[in-house]
């Protein structure tokens, strides 16, 4: 259930979900409130009077002065928030600074994905067949074949190759009187033959089911559909397994070099992937042997580690994948539950650093067949970029560096527990609102805090646009660190582990050099193509870090490019995505392979022009300040 | 090098071959010597003169009186031989019976199995692939189907989807700097896809071998071939490891039956057809990877239980096999010693108890793009008969019991030393002349030794054609014994355990019952497509047994028609050399499943006309004497 708050005197309204954290809808909301303690209830700085909808807020009660505090109370009714202001001195009330914040368009995923047919690649047929008799002793498997053909005069014959059907086919046939559910899986194109891949006794065409996973460097994402409705029901997600040999795709190639390294990758992210299937499978009461097929997409580091198949050229210039297409494998021949004779697809790589997930995630928005130019982008340590539409695509890798997902970054972290996720500061006192993951006490800052930091700082005037401190300024906060100065965010004596959390000018610097190589990416591509921002029609954020990120922020550190709002698009996992929509229609099934023929890479590593597009972004937002008008006109604004 | 032997007084020439045994060559020829010890030298009764060529005999020199003994002499060079008459108390000669013995067509095998091509379905090609660079870093395996297209702009692109190639592929690429040789498999029909199997560093194209294997009961045959030139590079039998598990295919059945017998039996069939394999590649110094691909024929069980496919229903009513088409095999995913994308292919079955054997059989000889009415027979156990041509083929199993193979024979034994191979009998003294498997004292009687005993028996009017002992014939070696008459065929003192070796009137029935479902199988096929004896313009037989096989004895006992002896040919083990040619020529090889499907089986067992007609064939040769009018009149002359 939604509910609505309006924040005073702001006059911010912002919508909410049954439950939601006050100060964190506060956050989002752009409202600035006092908190130092990320939302853990010890500061006891974020007060806040409910002016209408006391019953809409569950939390403990108001103080005597009729205050409560932000962060320790849910919305669970539509409310009107009045937050105090700030009085200076004089009595005088602090200048509340308008903000704009903005999550990334709330347009429904279909407008992206398109329509999509219930009509899966494989297929249960039930089957009711003649006895065998002395004058009709036809073989098992043709009495089967010729059932299926039954009232099908120019059918192509379905295919039937592998031994340990044969082995189970007399037994099947024989337990329930002839009568049986074949599975097909249909031909790769529509000429081909089907492929018999399971035969059940009996009649069990209401149980057919597809696994969609995404496998992730760090995350391996699994969702479970029913094919006869095309329902998701269930979804389950797990660390990689791999991550205890190596953080990021480099560390696991290079682990994968040791003797039987490479094994102990595969053996990790097929534990993985038999988590993800437990899991999913247990919540619905099915066996992983009901599973009838397995769509999946990771990068290219991670579907060949699936295969076994050395990454260790991809590591190497010129970086060579050893194949674009993944092989068809049969799930259970690399140890994954499933019926014996269950595929795994793997969506086909373009590049080393371009991989299956992204060729997923582009044919999930189906940009390969829409005339709307696009960029889409997956953010993290290596940074994915693929422009085009239904005429051509190109795309490239940077290596944005890991300041997004907290690595290089002093203070840095995952999107865990106590991670400063979403950030504010006082314009005039300079003193921040900070909120945390699970409203724990701050312990770190995620790539969304990062940003969200860094945004705010420069807006404040407290950092100049080239990421340095402007050492004018003097504040309690803002002091000379051990890596150059330095803000303080919280206080120990608010911090989880007591130390000062703070972003320092080496922070900046690392994330200044992340998001200009996402930029000069960008610019790269567009330009190898004569193209120029604002012939973009869409820009599609994939992957879990854009659900976080503030577009308006992310624009103002030069992250994304500073264009029509409206056209910015967040479509999730999308690589899930992709492998979702290809289990349930064939059609999608069948174009998959074309998606990363129709991707050109372009290595940006040893491109001239990418250099120099990347040094001219090293800089908030951008040395060239005409291609970011809005953020000129708020930094003018000033 | 060949040598004539002229016999005299009967005037009978043979051409033998160097170094045969004289008194086999006098057998075989039809020439009566006196001989009761086999050949083992002892009986000393089987006395020869040399008349010219005194120097084209090796063994023991004359006796004082000019005389030699046949069974210690062979043969190095052209001959004349004077064989003594065996002279009667009133000082006149015995008269001596003009025999007519003929072994099967020596026409040569092209002539049945017509021309080959030599274009086998792997082919081998060398090419030299551009290094990758940073502006061209194609994937390993793009990069190798563009070199494999080069220049061939309508081709189909080969497929490739076995992991383990891909986990090799980057290596194998830059083994010898990006030289390889990739090993294909042609498609199924001429537009389907070629299929890599394997890729390895540098040229190896000098290298390529493929497999026949027969997969009998009884014996593994292998036949490796060089694809580059066609020619047998080497041969290897081994006694089906099996055989302890079972003697045939029914006890193969039970004991597949049992807790883990299933997979005992293929372990142990796999073994043999390992042993095989290292023997082969032993004798021309090559490593089991280095074979391409390996063409098997088997019968149903033999090509079920190879593939771990439980036998049960071949066995019970009615009689159902798993399937007639054998799944592509990766032959080491069964554990034969091979490169593990080289594939094992099986032909094709048509029934429970005619299988791929009796297929390849088929192809090898072609009958199916015949037009000439051909009768096929593969006796053995099971009999197998295929009667047809280019325009239809039926098909049967008959069960004509073991008496072949020495089953159910009271000193029956299989082809191996000491067993009684041939024999003939004196017409008037009606002593024996026998003559054993490597000239060893008689231990038993083998196959085609019964089929001599009975036919002379039959002609010298020791037995009648009912096949009992003529009660008023008085003679030493003729007796009462304890499964009725009986003819002592060796003394005790003359054996090789020193048991009197004997037939008896149940071993005869036995050998009845044996030929006749053969010929009412004949009978029963070609009636039922409305043909006759007379319309037949080939009997072939194929089966080792075959090779063994005096034509005119065959006939004279009922085993085969009585037709144009020139119309019978001899094809040896068949099933190999129709695996031989699939291996060659992809023509053939591509046609292979046809000719299954080709093939109309009927099922005898239930069959009142087949069991009419055997039971009219339980006579020596046959109740009705106008179906063997040259027997007839043999018999008649007597």
């Amino acid at each position: 259930m939604s509910h609505q708050i309006h924040f005073q005197p702001d006059n911010v309204k912002i919508i909410v979900e049954e439950g939601d954290n006050l100060l964190t809808a506060a956050a989002n909301a752009g409202v600035y409130i006092h908190a130092y303690c990320g939302g853990d209830g010890v500061c006891g700085k974020c007060k806040v009077k409910i002016d209408q909808g006391e019953d809409g807020v569950t939390g403990p009660p108001p103080g005597p002065d009729g205050f409560r505090m932000a962060c320790q109370c849910s919305v669970s009714g539509d409310l009107v928030v009045s937050v105090p202001d700030v009085v200076k001195k004089d009595g005088q009330s602090l200048k509340r600074k308008p903000k704009t914040t903005r999550a990334i368009s709330a347009r429904t995923m279909s407008e992206l994905v398109g329509d999509w047919h219930l009509d899966p690649p494989v297929e249960k047929r039930f089957l009711t067949l003649d006895p065998p008799s002395i004058n009709d002793n036809t073989p098992d498997l043709q009495r089967l074949l010729r059932a299926i053909r039954k009232g099908c005069y120019d059918c192509v014959e379905p295919t039937f190759d592998h031994p340990q059907l044969l082995q189970e086919l007399p037994f099947v046939l024989r337990e329930k009187n002839w009568e049986v559910t074949v599975l097909m899986l249909r031909g790769k194109r529509s000429e081909e033959p089907d492929r018999i891949i399971a035969v059940e006794a009996g009649n069990t065409t209401d149980r057919l089911y597809g696994l969609a996973v995404d496998i992730g460097t760090t995350t391996v994402c699994g969702m479970l559909l029913d094919l006869n409705t095309g329902q998701i029901m269930a979804e389950s997600t797990a660390y990689n397994d791999q991550i205890r040999y190596g953080e990021d795709v480099i560390s696991r190639i290079i682990y994968s070099q040791r003797p039987g390294g490479l094994a102990k990758l595969q053996e990790q992210v097929v534990r993985t992937i038999n988590k993800v299937i437990e899991a999913v499978c247990k919540s619905v009461i099915i066996s992983p042997s009901d599973i009838s097929y397995i769509m999946a997409a990771g990068n290219t580091v991670m579907s060949q580690l699936l295969l076994a198949i050395n990454p260790k050229y991809l590591r190497e210039a010129p970086y060579v994948p050893t194949s674009s297409q993944m092989p068809l494998t049969r799930a259970a021949s690399i140890g994954v539950y499933a019926h014996p004779s269950v595929r795994l697809f793997l969506y086909p790589s373009v590049a080393s650093y371009v991989g299956g997930d992204i060729v997923a995630g582009v044919h999930a928005c189906q940009m390969h067949k829409s005339p709307a130019l696009t960029l889409f982008i997956d953010i993290g340590t290596n940074g994915e970029i693929v422009v085009g539409n239904q005429d051509w695509m190109a795309c490239a890798a940077c290596s944005a560096g890991p300041a997004f997902e907290g690595g290089g970054i002093k203070h840095g972290m995952r999107a865990n527990t106590g991670a400063i996720e979403n950030f504010h500061i006082h314009p005039e006192t300079l003193e921040p609102m900070i909120v945390t993951i699970d409203q724990a006490k701050p312990c770190g800052i995620c790539g969304s805090g990062l940003i969200s930091i860094v945004s705010e700082l420069l807006e404040a005037g407290v950092i100049d646009q080239q990421g340095k401190f402007i050492r004018s300024l003097e504040h309690s906060r803002i002091r000379e660190g051990k890596d150059g100065h330095e803000y303080v965010l919280a206080w120990g004596k608010d911090s989880m582990n007591g130390d000062d959390i703070v972003i320092n000018e080496v922070d900046l610097d690392n994330l200044i050099r992340a998001k200009g190589a996402m930029y000069a990416g960008y610019l790269t591509l567009l330009e190898s193509v004569g193209m120029t921002f604002t012939d973009l029609d869409r820009v599609i954020l994939a992957g879990n870090f854009g659900a976080y990120i503030d577009l308006e922020r992310a624009i103002c550190i030069g992250l994304l490019p500073d264009i029509d709002r409206e056209r910015f698009y967040y479509l999730g996992n999308a690589s899930l995505t992709g492998c979702q929509i290809s289990l349930v229609d064939i059609g999608r099934f069948r174009e998959r392979g074309d998606v990363g023929r129709l991707m050109t890479n372009m290595e940006l590593s040893e491109n001239p022009r990418f250099m120099e597009h990347y040094m001219a972004a090293l800089f908030l937002p951008h040395t060239d300040m005409s291609l970011f008008p809005t953020v000129k006109a708020t930094l003018e604004r000033l």
